[in-house]
């Protein structure tokens, strides 16, 4: 609560890849002291960033899990995909504006870091400006990841690239041949797709697949030797090897 | 210590950006616990990572200031640049071996992500496989930076590159005008040539400079607005401007 002006603040609070002593001494004080935590979820599933601070929530918190309206049956192609989720968006930020204006505090339980590739942009760019919102960075899933292969994904001046497998074919294939290090985040059902730009890219024998960073049943693999799926939480990795003394 | 075996572990320890409450609560742990504590240096300075943790270490620590070889008068390209660096990380790596071999732990400090162009890489290339070397990921100093903007850094499907300011001015353009998210890291000196590349690229309007990124004095600007020359924790930033529902 922010003295005076009797206005609460949205906290999007970065809780890292998985394991919940990899939170911020920063982002454990906040989530551990929290009245209101907020949180997305696919309809019925415990959520990812629910389950990281399982344990960690006051007696008394009160939760709002926003839950994903179900867009599987429409393209992302289509124009009611982004209407779908904009609503959702929209509906969520003025929930938690509600909050605020009452002078609580909320929370946001965001899994990585807020600001890369998260979901919480999507609040953060409706309520910044009209109420007051904090971001606490975290350590991003590839981070995660890549010390999960225990080698460093860059030396020197290696150039890092970072793509989503949504990408079409031919552009994954010229990202892989034009970068030192990569990383590939949001594979699921793309891996079949990924795996031929990789192929096509000549770095089959470089590929990591890293699955469920720093969380329970992580799992590292050669892409060459994985299955036809990944789940959501999994990233492919092509470390750097560029001048190390 | 490793019961039984008698062998202590190198932990190579993220600290994150800079603020001391943005070390993960694995970090802050070993850190505060910590008999042994390493971290590099550049002579007679203080330490970036050493500062990051003051008042926060044993009153009994051991501390191992390991301080770079000075090196300004020989160029990067010279082969005796690597020598020299190359010798000097396998003098501290011996150090740490024997602090290890007599049953004693060592965390090394290490800024942002221990493997993300780390230092402390060069210390678990010539120690891994022989002694326990274990890392703890940190917050970038990128997630410190974007974070300070206030703004996302990605969207949707935008590609990131991260680039060294220390690349050739051609190159720098040609990825500044190939990526929707940039990154560009060890840009000191190098301000007025990357300054080029990005106004070759026709991205001014967009650059932004983060200096001591969750640091005191911590400054944003845009970079059509910078001097001539940044300190050596600053980063460019342009945010990707992907599909937001
Ligand atoms: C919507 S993005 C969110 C990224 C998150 N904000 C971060 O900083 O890592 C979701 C993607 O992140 C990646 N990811 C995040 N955490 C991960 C983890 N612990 N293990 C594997 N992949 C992870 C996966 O590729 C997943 O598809
Ligand atoms: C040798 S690299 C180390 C990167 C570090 N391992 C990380 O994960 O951020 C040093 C460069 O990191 C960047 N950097 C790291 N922390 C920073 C901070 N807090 N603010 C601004 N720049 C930072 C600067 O560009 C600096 O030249």
């Amino acid at each position: 609560m922010n003295a005076g002006t009797n206005i609460g603040t949205i906290h999007g609070v970065g809780l890292g890849p998985g394991a919940a002593d990899l939170l911020s001494v920063r982002a454990d004080r906040l989530v551990r002291t929290a009245h209101h935590v907020a949180y997305f979820r696919k309809a019925g599933r415990p959520g990812q960033a629910r389950r990281i601070v399982e344990g960690m929530l006051r007696a008394d918190v009160i939760e709002f899990p926003m839950e994903y309206p179900v867009t599987t049956e429409i393209p992302v192609s289509d124009p009611r995909y982004n209407a779908c989720l904009s609503a959702f968006y929209t509906h969520c930020s003025e929930r938690l504006a509600a909050i605020s204006q009452q002078g609580e505090d909320v929370v946001v339980l965001c899994e990585g870091d807020p600001f890369f590739y998260g979901s919480f942009m999507h609040l953060h760019a409706r309520l910044s400006g009209r109420i007051p919102v904090e971001v606490v960075p975290g350590i991003t899933g590839m981070s995660g990841a890549w010390t999960a292969t225990d080698l460093p994904i860059t030396w020197g001046d290696d150039v890092m690239t970072v793509v989503m497998a949504t990408l079409p074919e031919a552009e994954l294939a010229r990202r892989i041949r034009e970068t030192d290090a990569l990383v590939v985040m949001k594979i699921g059902r793309n891996l079949p797709k990924l795996r031929r730009a990789v192929a096509a890219a000549g770095r089959m024998d470089a590929a990591w697949l890293v699955e469920h960073a720093a969380m329970p049943g992580q799992r590292v693999t050669m892409l060459a030797e994985a299955e036809a799926v990944t789940p959501y939480f999994s990233i492919l990795l092509i470390h750097g090897q560029g001048r190390r003394p």
